[in-house]
């Protein structure tokens, strides 16, 4: 039997700012990314969503982020490793103190944005941030991008860790995902961007733009919550999934040792 | 046998920005209120000064504050109950992820500045902070202002609390401080101000401007951290206490039951 | 002949966060206040709402407002008169930066939100802040409530005041608006409405909730330009004043003296 | 005859925070770099600093610098040349209207922390830079690092410009600072400090690390505020220049044409 996760950004609206269909995809999604009040969200949409999302029964994640609203942390900054750490705990906390008064259980954590990035190619800053949720709480999933370094200091440290693929990026035969700014990055037809994902989790391989195949682990898929067509495709990728026997399930259902993702 | 917690507020340096002496004044006091983030503080302000009071087995607390930085959290806001309780499980959350990795314990909440002073006098208010507090944890102790709204939220909803007493400021004849701008407001002498509070510990009761006897329930006493004798007085406080037969702890040592401070 | 002006508060997004439809209400409104980054609005908002109220040869205000982000600066804030006087000219200088780099002229300043409120009633606010306005530049139009303490204090110091009405609220037999939280404080009947600005211009009247007549100089009437219904009514708005032989135009084409509402 | 200019950072405390000794540093300096608000600095404290200044007849600048108040504008961020135009202008604009109210004059402009050391390395933000302070008010003066980008980006667009050179750091033989990391870094003899920078206002070169001289253009020194001796050797500096014959004054005084520092 196969599994996959399929994981969302939300709560990501601010004060008397709106992003986001929250409500409508969470009924396609199996773990929610809740952001912490860094790069978005703030403490009265957190507590939202996290509502909404345990009445969906809908795994949930804090999703830190850089302190940079006005760039929705999506801006490189030349952060330490111990601030990397700092903030990650400070956000897991924030978002734990929701869920906890709200009767839930915190499921994982997924850096946002530009931290997500940085993390992924740089071994110090993941190592800080893996620390920083191991000594929240080792219980804790970690996402990362698949073949990243966060998934390395995931499960160097001991915890569980996802590795994230996308259904509508292409990868290169290193195992990368294209960068944006080159031509055939985005896989814009539906149908591709799902078989693509369905390999993943069946063969755990991926065919890369040169070609070739790269083996490559996928435990959760980044799905979008905004953009024109965000709730037909989460819609479209989750019944697909299902009908090619894949059981589509919060990560925490599945991925049990704190080595599942090896 | 007498017991009286000394509380301080700490950790309220920002980025480059330092204010207080949170090392000296670590010696003298029981319990540290450390800042959150909104009013003061900053994540990696927050995880050094939960670290130094764990280090000096002094009880930790929350801080939280109103989202005003530029202000220290001292100018009133118009915030609704539903917003102060969404900022103060926020923020406690973020303060207990820094005590919980450093392997401690959170011990209480004490509200800060104007929030603190807002909540003394509006019961929705103090209803709305005190419900944060009992669901982010039930065993936490919440501090407010001896006979004010907060500590009777705190009882009201089953939390232990800890009425908070000033030396340094005088009482009028309906229990409450004297208004800062008024004269008389502030007792410079360092003895009458320790007289003052050993009464209030061993007698419940403290004379007010007008010359009546007040009764007053003294949990803990408020020390500043900052200005020119910030560290003689707490050092001169914490004897006099002793010399008066006064057992001088952390509040979680002797506040016990749900409802000490009736 | 009589004038008005059609004023509506633009540049309200902040980073990746859309407010507002500010090109298609700049079709109907003749001045814009445009949010200075504090309550709402950032750099790059401001410069491209500039822009777009150039090409429409609309009248360009500042919209200084707290520094609340969070709460859109719709909440009261205890601040003093000189922390009223410093953000307004701070706020004003920054958008007049983006005005004088695109080529135009600043025409008028309109507290926003908690802070336009509070000024309305507070002599010692309004006198901090038409001095703010006054020192930045003297040229300057004031916008406030008509009746209220800001445009009063304006004529005071020797600037040209617009005094403010608004369509879609009732007023009280002192000129007052009816709070919003009382019965009958808004007007949702379009005609009714238009019909009552048309006889604030032209007669200075407005028929208060009460029955009795109420004096009120209407220069500058409050559009809204979100919500469902918004372009609709500034489109209708528009052509009803015109039809009522009002000529609408923006306030510093017909504001020339400095006591010109009196 | 031989000028230089003395520069100093002002105005950094914000709130309840303080940091520097504005009043004492002012006897030495002849231009004062005042923080904006958005690395530090605040509304109030911008109009105390640009009051000082005025009191003082030393030329004021605006100090713009990165959206990062929790790391003083120190840490490189990635932003695009089109918002580092616009956070420029912003706050340009922002000080300007202090300078304003106050019946002063801007003299110039110096980016802060990371937005200078980026610029100084990058084109097309220098470019940006350079473009937003013309288009606010081609008259001003832009500070950058000799033989830097941004001083290059100002003598193209029109602009004066002046060239900064430090008393402290080495330089390597392409005229570079040695980075603080390195080893000999900084020069912390007085002397040797003090007669580094005569040598560079008088000959126009500096003795690399490597000991062959280098070209560079000192139009303004930088001069450090905060620190244990940093009034002591802006005392010590201020003399030695004027002993060695050269005149210190605030760089609008002598920097008249457009292309003064080629």
């Amino acid at each position: 039997m196969h599994f996959v996760d399929l994981n969302c950004d939300l709560g990501e609206s601010f004060g008397a700012y709106k992003i986001g269909q929250d409500e409508e995809i969470l009924h396609y999604i199996t773990s929610a990314n809740i952001a912490c009040g860094f790069h978005a969200g703030d403490p009265s949409t957190m507590r939202k969503t996290v509502r909404l999302a345990l009445e969906k029964n809908v795994g949930i994640g804090a999703h830190p982020g850089l302190q940079d609203l006005a760039g929705f942390g999506r801006r490189n900054m030349d952060i330490s490793p111990q601030e990397a750490y700092d903030l990650v705990v400070y956000q897991i906390g924030a978002l734990y103190a929701f869920v906890k008064s709200e009767g839930g259980k915190l499921q994982h954590v997924k850096p946002h944005g530009a931290l997500y990035n940085m993390a992924a190619k740089s071994a110090p800053l993941s190592e800080a941030i893996a620390e920083a949720v191991y000594n929240v709480d080792p219980e804790l999933i970690i996402f990362g991008l698949a073949g990243g370094e966060l998934v390395k200091a995931g499960k160097k440290i001991g915890l569980r860790t996802a590795s994230e693929v996308f259904s509508d990026r292409t990868y290169q035969k290193d195992g990368s995902l294209t960068p944006r700014r080159e031509l055939n990055a985005l896989i814009k037809n539906h149908e591709i961007a799902v078989n693509q994902v369905i390999r993943m989790v069946k063969e755990g391989k991926v065919q890369s733009l040169q070609g070739t195949d790269v083996s490559i682990q996928a435990d959760t898929i980044c799905i979008h919550g905004d953009g024109e067509n965000a709730i037909d495709f989460a819609k479209y990728i989750s019944t697909a999934l299902k009908k090619a026997d894949i059981k589509v399930a919060k990560i925490g259902d599945f991925c049990k040792a704190s080595n599942s993702s090896i």
